[in-house]
Formats: C-alpha cells, sequence, structure tokens
C-alpha cells in the first residue's frame, strides 16, 4: 500500500503547474536491492600481527629481499638481535621487489645519541615509497628541527599532524597507506600520490597529496614512473628497522 | 659544451654529505624532444558560424531532430521565422539524439511581456543538459528574481557569476561546455558533470560542477544514468529558439 | 663553485635562440632552508593504547556520554563486563558531543546466534559518523551478505576491500579516519566526506568518498549539516561494544 | 493534501523492521523557497563586442599597457594598422597589471612566410598566463609539427583537441578562461591552474589542469607566486596581436 501512496503523492506533484519531470531515467529506485550488490564475493584475509595475505619484507633474519642502491650488490646494513641498522656508508637500500599501492608496516629506532647532536643530525633516516617519496624518520623526541623535516613528515613537504614519537632507543611504529601516482600520456600527473601515515597508532598525515619527489634543494619533480621499490636511507645514523611488511591493494 | 658544466654541477651535489640520490628512474628529462608528442595528428576542424564537426539540431526550417516528452511524438512547438516557439501546454520536447561531452550553441529570446509579470513568471525555460541538469532560461532583464534561478544559473544550484542579459525581445547566445557525469560500478558517482556557460560572451559559469538532477523541491538526485537529449522547457511562456548546433567532444 | 657552474650553465641555456625565460617569479630555489619551516611547532602527543589527546567514548563503566535517540533520555543498552550490549527495541544510541573530522578506535563483537540466522540478520548494527553515514557492522564470518552490506562496507556504498573478520564471538577493531563533507554557500557539496577504515589491522577502506547519507532504499541525500555525534545502531541483535575513543583532528 | 499522502508514506517506511532514521537534521528540504537565494543580487554586465567590465589591454593605438621583459622599459613591438607585430630581437613583452583568474579575449595573425619555413619555425609565438604559462600560438594551417606543441596547445603539456586554424595570413581568435593556481603555507600545490581555450569558437583544451612553468627542457615546475601579466612571446616571427581585452573573476 505504501507503494501507491508515493505514486499517488508523485502523480500530484505532477500536476502542479509545469512540470520539470521530463525524465528518461529512473530517478531514484524504490526497492532496497536494487543497492545491493553481492558479486564478486570479498576476498577473506585473516587478521593478526602479520596479516595473512602480506608479504614479508624483513622478518629480523636476514636482509634477502633487499639490495644495495650504491652497486646493485648486497645489501651491507647489519642484522642483529632480529634488527637491521644503519651501516653509515654503505648506502641506501631497496627492496628488490617493486610496488604500486599498499599498506606498509615498519617498526624503527633511533639509536642512542649524544645531546650534542640536533636537529637533522640525530637519529636520521627515511622510508622512500616506489625509492622517491620520503616518509621522514627522526628522532624527534626532545629535538627540535624544522617542522616538515621531523618524524613523520613528508619530507620538505608535509609536517604531522602532531608528534607522537616514543623516547629515544624505544621502537616506534609506522603504518603506512601508500597509492601510486597515476600519469597522463603525455607525462602529465593524472592523479597525484597519496599517502596516510598511522604513527604510533596516531594519524599524523590523512590522504595527504604528495607534491612529486623528495628534494633536498628546490622543487619536487613529477617523472612518469612504473612501480618502485620500498627504500630506506643511509644519513650517517645508526637508525635500526624490524617488523616490516607490505600488503599490495 | 653546456651539458658537460651541468653535469659536473651535479656530480658536485651529489658528493655533498648524504646524496638522497638512489632514485630508479630519470628524474627530469634533458632534451626538449623527450617531451615532444606528434602522433595522431589533431583532427582538423574548418571553423565559422557552424564549426564544420557540428550537428545542427535547429537551422529554422523544422522540428525533424526533436520530439515531445509527453508522448514521445512529433514536437508541437512554432516554426517560423526562422525561430522555434514554446507553444503552452505541449510540453517540454527533446532531441531524438543522445549525448554525452559536448559544446552547445543555442540562441534565445524572450517574448514581449507586461510588467506584471514577474520574477519566474516571465520569459522562463530551460536547457536541460542529458535531460536532467538545467541551464536556466529567463527573462531577467529588469526582472529580479532568486539569484540561483535567474538566466544563466544552473537551476536551483549555482548562481550566474554576472547577468550580461539583453533587453527583452532581443536575442541572445548561449555557448555551453557539457561534461557527462561517471558512474561506479556501486552506482555511486565517480566524477560529477561539470559545465561552462558563455553567455552573450560572458563566462558565468565556469566549470561549475552540477550537484544532480534538477529539483523544483529538495536536494539533487544522482541516478546513474547514459547519454541523454538536450530538452528544451515549455513553462507556459513563449520563449524562442534559433541557431541551435553541438559538438560531441 | 658548485653555485657559479650552475648559473653559467643557465646563461648557456638562455642564450640559445629565444629564451621562455621572461618569468618575474624566482622559478626554484637553490638552497635548501627555503624549504624548511619551523613554525608553529608541532603539538606533543603520547602515543599508548589510548593516546594522550583523546576522548573516551567508552571505558566499559557507564554510558553517562552516550543518549537515547528515540527520545533523547538515557542510553538504555546493557553495560556489564566492560562491554556495552543493545537491547533490541531500546534503539540506537548517541554520543551526546558532536564532532567533525576525527580519528575513532572502535572495538566490537558479534554474539553467539544461530546458524539459521543469515545475511543481514547475523550481528547486524553500524557505527554512524555525524549520525549520517554508516561503517557497518555485521557477523560476516562464514555468513555471506552482498559485499557493500558486510562488514566493513561503507553501508550501500562501498564494499571493503577484504573482509579481515573474526570468528563469531571474538572481538573486532576499527580504527577509522573520518573527514566531514563541506558545503557550498548555496547548499550543495563544496567537499564530499572521505572515511578510511582500518579492520583488525587491515585497510579495507582508504579515503573512500562518501556518496552521502546512508539509506536502505534510493540514493544517498546530501543534506548541510554541522557536526554530529557517533552514533550506534540497534538492529536487534545483542552486538556488543567496547574500548571507544576518540581524536578530533 | 499531496503533503500529507507523503508524510503517511513516510510512517509507512519508518515503522518497517528497524528504521535508521535516527538522524538529527532535516535530510531533504519539502518546500521549494528552501533552495532559492536571492542575494547578493548579481552584478550587470552589458554585453557587446567588449563587455562592460572588461579592461582593453590593446585597442590597436599603443603600446601604453605593456612593457619590455628584457628591461622593464618601453615594448618596443611595432603598432601600426590596428594591429601590434613582434619585432625580432626585442623580446617577449607583458602587461603591466597583474591579474590572477580571467576571461581573456585576444586575436592573432600569423605573417606570410615561405613554404621552407616548417613546425616550430612558423608563426611562433605565445600568450602566458600569468608569465608564466604558455597557449602557444603557430602557424599550425597546412604545418604539421609535434601535437602539445601546435596552434591552441598548453605548449608542451596538452594537445589541442581539434586544430580549426584559419589559413595563414587571416584573423584568429583565442578566448581563454584562466584560474590561478593556489598554493599550501608550505610551497605545495592546494589546486592547480586550469585553463580553457575556445580557439575560432571551437573548444580546444576544457579546464585543462595546467602541470606547471611551460619549460622547453625538462618538467614543468610549480614556484609559489601571486597575480602575473599577460606575456606575449618574441619566437623571431612577425606574428601580429589586436583586440585584446580581459575580464577579471
Amino acid at each position: 500500500m505504501k507503494q501507491k501512496l508515493i505514486l499517488f503523492g508523485l502523480l500530484l506533484t505532477a500536476s502542479a503547474a509545469y512540470s520539470q519531470d521530463h525524465r528518461h531515467v529512473q530517478i531514484n529506485p524504490t526497492k532496497p536491492d536494487v543497492t545491493e550488490y553481492w558479486d564478486p564475493e570479498v576476498k577473506l584475509v585473516t587478521p593478526g600481527a602479520i596479516p595473512s595475505d602480506a608479504i614479508v619484507l624483513f622478518d629480523g633474519k636476514n636482509l634477502d629481499k633487499w639490495e644495495s642502491i650504491k652497486d646493485g650488490g648486497e645489501a651491507k646494513w647489519k642484522v642483529e638481535d632480529g634488527k637491521m641498522t644503519v651501516v653509515k656508508g654503505t648506502g641506501h637500500i631497496s627492496t628488490k621487489q617493486k610496488f604500486t599501492d599498499y599498506q606498509l608496516h615498519i617498526e624503527w629506532q633511533s639509536p642512542i645519541e649524544p645531546e650534542t647532536l640536533k636537529s637533522q643530525g640525530k637519529g636520521n633516516s627515511g622510508i622512500f615509497m616506489q625509492g622517491m617519496y620520503e616518509v621522514q624518520v627522526l628522532n624527534s623526541y626532545q629535538n627540535r628541527s624544522y617542522r616538515n623535516g621531523q618524524a613523520g613528515a613528508i619530507y620538505k613537504q608535509s609536517a604531522p599532524l602532531v608528534n607522537p614519537i616514543r623516547p629515544m632507543g624505544e621502537w616506534n611504529v609506522y603504518d603506512i597507506i601508500y597509492t601510486a601516482p597515476r600519469f597522463t600520456v603525455n607525462g602529465g600527473i593524472e592523479t597525484p600520490a597519496y599517502v596516510t601515515v598511522i604513527f604510533n597508532g596516531v594519524v599524523v598525515q590523512n590522504h595527504t597529496k604528495i607534491q612529486g619527489t623528495t628534494e633536498y634543494i628546490g622543487q619536487p619533480l613529477n617523472p612518469v614512473h612504473g612501480p618502485g621499490p620500498i627504500s630506506l636511507q643511509d644519513h650517517g645514523n645508526a637508525v635500526s628497522f624490524r617488523n616490516i611488511w607490505i600488503r599490495e591493494m
């Protein structure tokens, strides 16, 4: 009966003066199942410390999934006590595998360093999305630096919303959701890269637009590229990493 | 020699402290032809009062390309002196052909009407993109109405930036650039419709986002749809139209 | 010296044919500190099970921060063993406080229900952003329903990317990042609402555009509104919730 | 009476099972005047060859509104027969006034040049939005060049949709709608620049996103800037311009 009443209501509306209702499509569905989609079935994932569909990039034992950027050879960082640690001068390392869009889990620890080290000089490293776009790693505990260069920043592009860092020597966690940029056939940006960063359980970047490549000097650039590795920076400080896994999205 | 000097400069940059340049792609092209695209060749169009790739929807002679919305039969508006004129009560008319994205040229004229007619009662008609989204036609010359209901408005959604209307009885011109909405597989809006309106040579809507269907009462709706006709409104006033052409884009 | 060389390089470029470099601004900074922003200092937050800047909405003891939607009076759900549980027929409940953009943490548990209950009939509840936009709660463990209606869906709008649900009777966790819609002065959508949902540590909605209000029948609507409550749905099943906190962003 | 019937219909819907209607705002207006906005009144503009609110930048008599970019002194192009013509080697010229968002009307003419001149060598000039973003001017009549470098292109960024150029020696018209970029406080792009170009009455760029500064070699850059001039390019060919006016938007 409801249906009839509503139709009657519509008829009355339609007859009022000059109706605009000359439309050639059903404007609004009137049954619930019109907006219910069953297929394809959503894929099951078993949640846990490491979700069942994750690729483990570092399990504390070796650097088999990583390589040196300097020479394309073995990654020469130190592996001990379930963590990998930057060895100054050995250079950045990258995953051998390349990725597009993903959820990345990574934990990191600043070394115990003297008070005399300050700003960018203390616990400095970085995690590069597709080898180009840096989420900054820095000992930002009681160590002021430029806001767009501290831990949780998109380096030189976007400061973190807040600073939820743990004291020097403790482990910090980044959960990163990364969407790669797409390019036009003419080499322009179709859609930029976006990144969400949850830092020790606290949102510090919420779907932040990445302006382009991370540049120490000058403006970000926007080269056309495909999938890229996760890279970790040797900035000279003995920063450690552990429990690294990624889920392709 | 220039090339060499620049390379030398880059080398100096790279050796400074810990370089970030571990990137796996060519970040910036160094030759002009990298950014020059030759194919496919851009299609030639002969410009003129009617561009060579336009479809003429009304040339002043007959309504062969139009139909009545009321009954799907012949459009019953009057054709005389190279123009078509609303015949009150015959209802809206639509093109038989349906369109997606386009450039539309259309000229319209308010009838000579008494001062006693006011606001929406004077020279009221409308042009509906895809039969659903109305660019308002109204005698807005010395005739105040609600700003989002006057000539050049997206009816009830967006007022024109300025009012460049000509005096009652003179011809007005709309040049409209319309981009149809796209929908997700789940029936949501992927990208909304957009419209640019140039009214007597003056921009009055600049890539305005269309909020949804034109509704006299209540909110715009967003039904999923494909191509749709150009529709013209019988709002009871003897508004005339002429020189209607469209270019699919 | 590097600086000079680069300048020399630019001069050479400039003299080549007809330079385009007539630009009135510094196109690219040449010193690192130009892109370093120090102020204002980023606010410190102490991370933990509940971040130091969170508002606790339910700590397991009482419903003081909630009210009944039916009558605006006390929320009449049951509080026991550190959790609150739907009491069928008492209706939805809402926070007394209203929110705009936020990070929300909430844990929920399906009751133990017989196999004979199926699809939307099993462990059904929901969490409404601003009282209007629902993140679905459902016992989706070995219980097929429409994909845009299962746990982690934006109800009837967006299916979850994957299904990381825990078995019936276990606790599930949602970490939600919500950005409220903004409206134009004319009542249109300036920017839509967006939501990211992490379900048991797995991303199931990544900055999903919310199409409008959650509607069981027909299309989402887009009323203009300001801040709104978090609402929890009484759908007749004895779903439980615990550990609810929110951080305004 | 209609009103009552519709309310009755809603009541029936609401009583069905567990209603979702716990919403704290009026979801959909039920009277037409809720969506009618009267103030402020839309500004009147008198249309015509030059709209009444336009600033004339060149009326065929002198270059008083222009200056040389090379030395900031007088613009040294030739003014004769109601047009201005590039004098090779005198350099680009800019308006003294700076602009942000606007509608620009400009007419241009290729000189009569021999068949031996080809591609970018023939009738080459350009119109720079804010002195940085070039809408290409080229004799593209029976003169193939790279598609993103021909008349109507956003130079090296976006090819025109079609090529509606007139034969060598005839006048061409550009009607340009330009929206300036906006920048974040950290020097990133908040919203990019957009441009619509109508070329001899035919749309060739429809709200095209500008990728950054026009660069002959390498990628566009995105310097932070405020208002900027209209600049015209001396590319060595004796291209002429006339009837230049602009409306700030």
